[in-house]
């Protein structure tokens, strides 16, 4: 079996915790790491707090091969994520020279003036090089395995795209989603025989409620295709011999 | 001043570190906590993996006032979180009565057949009560200050609706909302000074991209409304010093 590449992600941010910001970015980032063959182990939101920064960036970035951060790198009080990534790595902040030059000429460009405030976008952990932002002049930061993201969801997904093919990884996870409306619970049984006969994939159940009607969609997850799509076809076939209509492609 | 209450929420499934599915329980569960006078401090999201639930649950039970969970209380093999619950307490998993009486009732009532697998859903902690499900059967599960709730966000809905009012909490958290269309880092330096006058609030900046500007809603917390609306006018004055116009209320 090949090696399997895994990340985390940490959340920074206390209007998550406060209910006032729906995440985006968990979604947003586990499908683009899927892609890269690197799968999302584990997530956690913390508060805008250094020691929970610490404790969190810490813990997961020597258990994973790639850490993520989200949030906190705007220029105001409660943006605190580049002082908490270089307390978890024991380094001092420092004026990234790339940065404070790009910043400088961002705001020229938009006829702003270059504050002091704005300069705070320039400061990263000592070592770190840049992530390119192509939507709103403030950079990613890069340092050591960890990536520090935007908070905002479409600036995120720019820095995404500009890393895309950077990382490296596995085989890309493939997933193949089998629907029917049979209600979960009329199939467990169904669903352990047939994973017992295709022990190498992962398959989920994830339950819905549509059109007035109970029933499930059946996710297999494998880094072989063919592995995947057969295991996906036994399932059909036993939906269908229980008297169910799947649809291979989900509901 | 008052004692701070807090809650932890681990959600517990592959499908959303996959991408699958976009998580909802976060914000729901935060804003539901938010009136009972608690807050969520804090999220982990992990795998259908026993050990990674265990850990999580042990981390967090521990250093706060509520946990709650979400996920992985169906009737399939991917359904592990009441073991893993019992693992984490060390108590052995037991037949609940009044469950087993509900699901047999509502599987009658909808003229369905009481499986096996079905009455799995019967199986709690030891020790533990029942939380009502007034949507589809399975009870949610409540065992020393853990809270075991469903995966499917309108299940959750109606599983905290009967929660609610039952656990013991401070002062609900008010929150009092200022958007303009100031681009934060004009303003950090303003917010800075708002907040050395008014310590005792939380205040959070929110940059958003609207109409082809760009604006921040600037979000004051806390449990007393003449501070948080004290602090709110502050800014909202200083916002229109500036040359701004801000809405209280957000944008």
């Amino acid at each position: 079996m090949s090696r399997v590449w895994t990340a985390a992600l940490v959340i920074i941010g206390d209007e998550i915790l406060s209910g006032r910001t729906q995440d985006k970015n968990i979604a947003q980032i586990a499908q683009w790491l899927n892609v890269q063959g690197i799968r999302l182990k584990e997530v956690r939101v913390v508060a805008d707090d250094e020691e929970a920064i610490v404790e969190a960036v810490n813990t997961l970035r020597a258990r994973n091969d790639y850490l993520f951060t989200t949030g906190g790198i705007g220029p105001t009080h409660d943006d605190i994520t580049v002082d908490a990534i270089a307390a978890a790595l024991g380094v001092p902040v420092v004026i990234h020279p790339e940065a404070e030059a790009m910043l400088k000429a961002y705001y020229a460009k938009i006829g702003k003036e270059a504050t002091p405030a704005r300069m705070n976008m320039a400061r990263v952990p000592e070592g770190a090089d840049l992530i390119h932002n192509p939507v709103s002049g403030a950079p990613g930061i890069k340092v050591e395995n960890i990536h520090v993201m935007a908070g905002i969801p479409h600036i995120t997904a720019g820095m995404l795209e500009g890393l895309t093919g950077t990382l490296e990884g596995g085989k890309p996870l493939v997933s193949v989603t089998v629907g029917a409306f049979s209600p979960e619970s009329e199939i467990a049984d169904l669903l352990r025989a047939v994973l017992k006969e295709h022990p190498d994939v992962a398959l989920g159940s994830y339950p819905f409620f549509k059109d007035g009607n109970y029933g499930s969609n059946f996710v297999i997850r494998s880094d072989d295709e063919g592995k995947a799509t057969a295991c996906a076809e036994a399932l059909a076939d036993g939906l269908r011999e229980a008297g169910y209509d799947p649809k291979v492609g989900g509901l």
